[in-house]
């Protein structure tokens, strides 16, 4: 933990005035409904997953709700914010976004991870699930979920991204809040079992160069994953954030390959090949390639590099005065731990290192934080991380000089955005998506 | 993360006849509920917080679920684990134990977090609740929630154990499961503000030694907290595992006060006041003392001292036959990071040295594992850890010696009970709750 960054900010100087200070999600602090006054939340309706109950004027004065015999705790009637959908012509190959300008720490709950299905989410019943492991091993092998809760287990604290998280922001900003921008990342704790614990006790043959992960879902989701990069850490996963898999998320078991794009950590896990080859797969071929400026077409961009952005302040919110706001967001890489972030509240002409919380994990979303004194003039806020390998988060520009314009033009990159976001503060307060070459 | 302590245990001559066994939690395999039978859950009615869906014969080859517009996820209907209450006299002042049998990782899922409260789960409404700091202070305060969250904030990854953790345990092995031994500790993400930036914005006046933390519930719940302490690392919690408190929990905002017993973590926190001694409440004269063999009681031991247990296998578990079983648990300390497990199965005969699963965080439960063959004779399972304060988990025999005997005689220690646990496996694979002196 780093409490050396809140003491600076902390001190009677500059903190008395805080008290009459506040963000507003939406238009003004006067329009704004109570539920949203106080966190920086723009969603009033009944909340998902709440149960109602009276609300007492003095709490003191009377006994609590009782404790249940039995219970799934849910959350409180007043916190109201939710997943939203991407507007697909389909409500089973779309997107859900994790609101990330609420997040606090590292960890998603589980009920606010983000979705991505391409054919709904699919529901299996664990006790007639089996997952199949064939091709190029010894002994071809079948196991029951039963099974696989029986091999020696790991836990690791990772982020998934979706490779297309951002793809409409190319050309131009065209979304408002960073939930829309950046809401296809979220962490959790994942439990399960090496793969390679699996391909063991199958015994692989020589000359084994790929695996085909196939979903039991409607899509029959298939990637090709690197033999090597399944011996060296994926795992046949079950368990997340202490609890099974969320439905959306694979239940009962799905792949999880550390730092791959999201659509190879293949949910509703049910057959495994092994094969000298890459399986060519629609996933692979068709979409979830990067077509360059020159017509040739990246295959295979498994990595997701790093990637910073600022959650808070973050598009659609409004400062309600001067003086000091603390600058907060998430640093995350597909290569290991985040090195360093530095934030910019000049558009990138001059900028400061900010402090990232521990624990620091490899492949994890890391938090950072850094004071801010708002003057009250424009302001243009940045955030740019470099991970260990050494690699920089790069400016739009710098990206699309690479990659093309994307959606701008007849080629170039629609996936893989890990440009730096910017967020414009206009002196008003109001806080918007532009874009920053 | 550890894969090493995985690749040994996984190698092709041990695991191919795992796929035969597994883990059953009640009588026998054959009459535990197909819910039950794939995984160590006795619970088969239906589940909580989780949505009924039909269950497709064959998922791939229909369109799953769609996509909600908004959404805030529920668990698996397969998924029926809960906590569960603990048979007071009002189930207002009682206790509700998180199902550490089927825990996974580190993470208590915020939906099973152990409660304990003493009038009930206060409703606050967030935008009405204030936190007041007064006393020996140069500027008396009041905050709003929204005043508190712009505040720096900082995240920790912590337990809280209640003291009364066990309590029944003193004399004989009166309850049967982990969930009922030990499951009123659990693990969150906590965010917050320091409360030392609190205290410094209120200009704290010489001679202040203990802080008093009041609650807002039923029972106005105090406690007196050491300054020291509180200008260490006690923090102003509005976050639990990326989304606000649950109402358990203490919504809109609780303080941690790391490492020391649950009591002192005052839930829906409404006012704090300093001052230069103790203020001697009910909580801490007539409860959450230690009367010891000479009739005089420890008053003030707050912090939790290393404790850990195994969780699987653990009390009513069946082992279904020989061979590989994972043996796995949970090893913490108030007073800092575990050093070391070691894992017996000859009731403290031998010792052999646990994996422990990263991150290893200060003040917070670790995941160890260790990989056992069951030859199919009575074997005694014990976990004992080290802090890094050096700090040897006791035996039930060495706790009795220094506190008493407890409920077995006129003085001894009720809370605190952080000896070492033994569970038996009989030869036909039931493990029960022993005592080993």
């Amino acid at each position: 933990m780093s409490y050396r960054d809140t003491v600076g900010a902390g001190s009677p100087s500059s903190l008395p005035a805080l008290r009459r200070r506040h963000f507003v999600l939406g238009a003004a602090a006067g329009t704004a409904s109570a539920a949203a006054a106080w966190h920086a939340s723009s969603h009033a309706a009944a909340p998902p997953g709440a149960v109602e109950h009276p609300v007492p004027a003095d709490p003191s004065k009377e006994q609590g709700i009782a404790l249940p015999d039995e219970g799934y705790g849910s959350r409180s009637q007043f916190e109201s914010e939710v997943r939203t959908r991407y507007k697909t012509s389909t409500p089973q190959s779309s997107w859900t976004f994790t609101p990330l300008q609420n997040g606090m720490g590292i960890i998603t709950p589980s009920g606010l991870h983000f979705e991505r299905s391409h054919a709904g989410t699919a529901i299996v019943d664990p006790n007639k699930h089996f997952l199949y492991l064939h091709g190029m091993v010894a002994r071809p092998r079948k196991w029951s979920m039963r099974d696989l809760r029986r091999f020696p287990s790991v836990s690791r604290i990772m982020f998934i991204e979706c490779s297309g998280n951002g793809l409409t922001e190319w050309a131009k900003p065209n979304l408002k809040t960073v939930q829309e921008t950046h809401g296809l990342t979220s962490t959790s704790e994942w439990t399960g079992v090496p793969l390679a614990t699996l391909l063991k006790e199958a015994g692989v043959r020589p000359g084994a160069k790929w695996i085909l992960a196939e979903g039991a879902d409607g899509a029959a989701m298939t990637r090709s994953i690197p033999f090597d990069k399944a011996m060296k850490d994926c795992l046949i996963a079950y368990g997340q954030n202490g609890e099974a898999l969320r439905p959306e998320q694979g239940y009962p078991v799905r792949l999880i390959v550390p730092g791959y794009e999201g659509n190879t950590h293949i949910k509703w896990l049910r057959r495994l090949e092994v094969s000298d080859t890459p399986f060519m797969t629609r996933e692979e071929t068709s979409k979830y390639t990067d077509l360059l400026p020159n017509g040739k077409a990246r295959q295979f961009s498994f990595e997701m590099e790093a990637k910073s952005v600022i959650t808070s302040p973050s598009g659609a919110m409004v400062l309600q005065d001067k003086g000091f706001h603390e600058i907060t967001g998430l640093a995350w890489s597909g290569r290991g731990r985040i090195k360093r972030v530095d934030v910019s509240v000049d558009g990138g002409k001059s900028w400061r290192e900010a402090a990232l919380q521990g624990p620091i994990l490899p492949i994890c979303h890391t938090r950072f934080r850094i004071p801010w004194e708002w003057d009250g003039k424009e302001a243009i806020l940045q955030s740019r991380c470099v991970d260990e390998t050494g690699y920089v988060q790069p400016t739009l520009g710098q990206l699309i000089a690479v990659r093309g314009g994307a959606l701008n033009g007849p080629t170039g990159s629609i996936y893989h955005l890990n440009a730096i976001q910017s967020w414009r503060v206009a002196s008003d307060g109001s806080v918007s998506n532009v874009h920053q070459y």
